[in-house]
């Protein structure tokens, strides 16, 4: 897990647990092009604001990202921001670049100081760790709740020379990630050593964003701390891209990868057991589509019948029609994968239901709602929620 | 548990538990001024559909009310209403009426056929079952995955007269009524004897529905079937209400009934462990403060610290932002009960959360939040999100 251009490092500051690694370093050989999105919640963590402001100053070159679990630097007022600002002042000084070419993120409990000393005492192993193959190691340093790293890598040629997209991203729980640029918790970095214009990054990025990140959920809950950073050093030495056919390989390359990540996330929700894409079609507007896709994937009787593996088709309609789109019932059909269990707004009886339990007892399945209205769909990605969400919630602070 | 003018019984019609009521019956002694209030769901179950055109047709007298559980007759097409149809027909022979002076209210398991015969056989021992004091047994054969029944009560005096405000509901899961007139799975069933003007029955019925039952949720699902009826016998002789003084007097009562209600489905929500009050002020709308309230109140993970006993305000504040109002975090206060944990943005620390904890420890207490803004408050009912909520909705239909 190498891009040219970057190294990382990881270390245990003793944040939350003194035995894991919750200090995370990504430094690139020379300030390279960035572009990131972050949560759109009215209430953002420190982290998120100074980050939002940072790239928001037609300054989208970044030398160094410092993140940190276990602690979200929210709601923390002054003092957080300020924390944000000497740490990245210090990371910048180790480093030797400008403050304003370091970002820093956040990720844990909401409310709490953050452990600046901590931090700080770990600065100067997490600079001396920095190797090219550290990434895996960050992977894992901004884990929360999480049980698995998340990582993603793609290659792609472009000419003669190959390029890499590495991303590398943490998220299980308060997962419902609406990030507009240039301002989710989930984090999740990209790296590639593609040469890409600045504008074109921020473009695609928001792009990217609305169709892979953006369209997961776990708990409906939007983070104060969510966060997408693409950083390109385009050591790869390919022409620079900026739109047109290379834009668009590019820009697919990307999606997978991210895509891929968003599906980890929600594979590994707090208490998950099940995979499920949303899928509804025949909407009149693409919007329309999505929002009833969110209000199924959030619905709790929803994703408690997919803990139960019940094809409960009632609650998937009655979650459809409290969207607040004209709906016409005579028309709807729900598919589970490839079986009907309904179609013109009537069940097709227990035969039916019977097929599609057999499929929702997999870990992965797809529900299709037809809204029959028109030409318009959107997919959301869900998982089901189950006691240990309840559980691991209940007792996360304490 | 009387009110003069109406009969009621309720029997074992076998429609999902042999041994349970499940089959009940309202009849006036003459047709009663009426007025109802139904689901804003876009998919309405068959005894909705009927009740809204029914309660729309310029007639709001209504001579009996077939209710059932077990079944919601929801998502059934032409066959479930055709059903009501037949039932409310029936029924109407029995007691000699018109057709049109019955309605009919279902709760329980989407997308079944309603056993109609198994109905049909009740129908003679039900009819022959009416008495004053019936309404008991009514209470007690609407519920599904409630555990108590819920009435209430209250006596107001106009002049010589003194009249009776009797509620019945049932209501734990699906919970998170938008009732609109003329057209929750909750269902509420109000008895008076007092004499009101139609327009003003239709009327106070919508004030007090959005202040009592719409102000409620247990897990943010809107049913197919809400309900809500206001019955008006007349007998005890005041004289005819249609606004003014003793207007408001009848409609606090009324509210004071349906708050009652209201709080008894929330406090016995599904799984449910503490009732507790959202109270959102400070806010430049009331709208405003109204969709806060619900979005704190419906958030997984502030619904699943509150069983956790957790004075977790981190995910309070996070809630309030993503509920799409703009929002200063500076200005934002927490309390739980008269405990101030957040000031100006920021966490009180760990005394005060330990006094706060103490508060949660009790089965109900408030949160309030708030925001800074403006004049305008919104309170919501909600409950907390526990083990056997997930385990009763997994289980539900196996």
């Amino acid at each position: 897990m190498k891009v040219r251009g970057f190294k990382a490092s990881a270390v245990k500051a003793g944040i939350k647990h003194p035995d894991r690694l919750d200090l995370g370093l990504i430094v690139s050989d020379f300030p390279v092009v960035a572009a990131g999105v972050f949560t759109s919640n009215e209430v953002k963590a420190a982290p998120v604001i100074a980050g939002i402001k940072r790239l928001k100053n037609g300054k989208p070159f970044l030398k160094a990202l410092i993140v940190n679990s276990g602690n979200a630097n929210a709601c923390t007022g002054k003092h957080g921001l300020m924390d944000v600002m000497e740490l990245c002042d210090l990371v910048s000084r180790k480093i030797d670049c400008r403050p304003d070419e370091v970002l820093m993120s956040s990720t844990g409990v909401i409310g709490r100081p953050l452990p600046v000393q901590k931090i700080k005492d770990a600065l100067p192993s997490l600079v001396q760790g920095l190797r090219e193959d550290g990434l895996d190691d960050v992977a894992a340093a901004i884990l929360t709740t999480d049980l698995v790293k998340k990582t993603a890598l793609r290659e792609v040629e472009f000419g003669n020379s190959l390029t890499t997209i590495l991303g590398i991203a943490k998220g299980s729980g308060m997962i419902a990630p609406g990030m507009i640029s240039p301002q989710a918790t989930m984090l999740a970095f990209i790296m590639t050593d593609a040469s890409i214009h600045s504008d074109f990054a921020r473009q695609i990025l928001q792009k990217t964003t609305d169709s892979a990140f953006n369209a997961i959920t776990v708990d409906g809950c939007m983070s104060t701390n969510d966060t997408v950073l693409l950083l390109a050093s385009g050591l790869a030495g390919n022409e620079t891209i900026n739109g047109g056919d290379n834009g668009k390989i590019f820009e697919e390359a990307l999606h997978e990868v991210m895509s891929s990540l968003a599906s980890q996330i929600v594979k590994d929700g707090e208490g998950a057991t099940k995979l499920v894409t949303v899928k509804v079609k025949g909407a009149r507007r693409r919007e329309d589509a999505r929002i009833i896709a969110r209000a199924i994937a959030d619905s709790l009787l929803v994703k408690t019948a997919f803990f139960g593996e019940d094809p409960n088709w009632g609650r998937i309609l009655s979650a459809a029609g409290q969207a607040g789109f004209p709906l016409i019932q005579g028309l709807l059909s729900v598919f589970i994968n490839n079986i009907p269990i309904v179609r013109m707004g009537e069940g097709l009886g227990d035969e039916a239901e019977a097929d599609a339990k057999k499929v929702m007892e997999g870990s992965e399945f797809t529900v299709t709602l037809d809204l029959g209205l028109g030409e318009f769909e959107a997919k959301v990605l869900t998982c089901d929620l189950t006691c240990d969400y309840v559980k691991i919630n209940a007792d996360y602070r304490t």
